[in-house]
């Protein structure tokens, strides 16, 4: 069956988006080579990459233009490339390059996806599928970047979580620039 | 001047205490020799502990019980003897051994208490107070212990920064049972 994977930047408080929509605290101080190797490293496999209609939307408009291309070359040519799925039920189309619209029931989707054959999938962002996912014991495993930044207010991966999910520490790298990369399994 | 450090464990979703209060989550699979020799070593200098009203009442009944004595004798005998304050405009007195009262401004309290001369000082626990301290520039050191448990809903020490804050990792140590203990500087 196929493997799915959850991977996101997080802040100390948990919050894998601040109050008002902005993730660009993650990425500030993430230009040493040492962590832009491991980004690259990161975005070398062939996952599919599933997303929410709100991270897709901001992806979309990103990774597309000249701006993305000259400063994450490798990153930019995996997104734009790759395979990717976005759920939404109010989107009427995907415009990105190689991606499938999925409008039916969430976990309903996932549990088929996994069972037909297919690469592994990666969700990136999209923080309001994670819960629902992880709450259906979907999630294979977790990758998560703790950023060492308090944000104070923001939304978690795990909102409405139905009970206590306790995971598995598969490991750990702490990064010069302050990152901590963590993962784990289901 | 005193230094001011902070040592909490939080969830991956980043809260110190679930939404019904509960801590207990921080302490199940906490047990093994590596894992307590950290605890014991980690308990055993001589701050001064400093903890809002609810930490402090849930700690005065838990550590002077037999119970207590008996599962971490060494942390029971530091956190019963060791010098602590209490922040509270409600408690009418501490009862709890080798205790002071501080009923006075927090802010105002703990600048005070910095430019006095003692030991260094230590918050547990008391997420409520973390956040006011930190926005007025107070705490030098945080020691996070992120358990691999995810709650879904809670507090975190964050909680009304009023802005972003960054801060310097300073150090990160997984742990078999799948802690992760963080260390960063203000």
């Amino acid at each position: 069956m196929r493997k799915l994977s959850v991977f996101n930047h997080i802040s100390l408080d948990g919050y894998f988006v601040s109050a008002n929509g902005d993730m660009s605290w993650a990425h500030q101080g993430s230009d040493d080579a040492e962590y832009q190797a491991f980004v690259a490293d990161n975005a070398s496999g062939d996952s599919e990459m599933l997303f929410g209609r709100v991270t897709y939307e901001m992806m979309a408009g990103f990774w597309p233009t000249p701006v993305a291309h000259q400063q994450m070359p490798v990153v930019a040519n995996k997104m734009n490339n790759g395979r990717k799925a976005v759920f939404s039920r109010t989107l009427s189309k995907a415009g990105w390059n190689n991606t499938t619209l999925v409008k039916g029931d969430l976990v309903e989707e996932v549990r088929k996806m996994k069972q037909a054959g297919g690469p592994d999938m990666v969700i990136l962002g999209s923080g309001s599928i994670v819960a629902h996912l992880a709450a259906a014991g979907l999630i294979d495993t977790y990758q998560v970047v703790v950023n060492p930044v308090a944000l104070g207010a923001g939304r978690t991966l795990f909102e409405g979580l139905p009970e206590i999910m306790r995971l598995k520490l598969t490991g750990s790298r702490a990064f010069k620039n302050g990152k901590t990369f963590l993962t784990f399994k289901a």
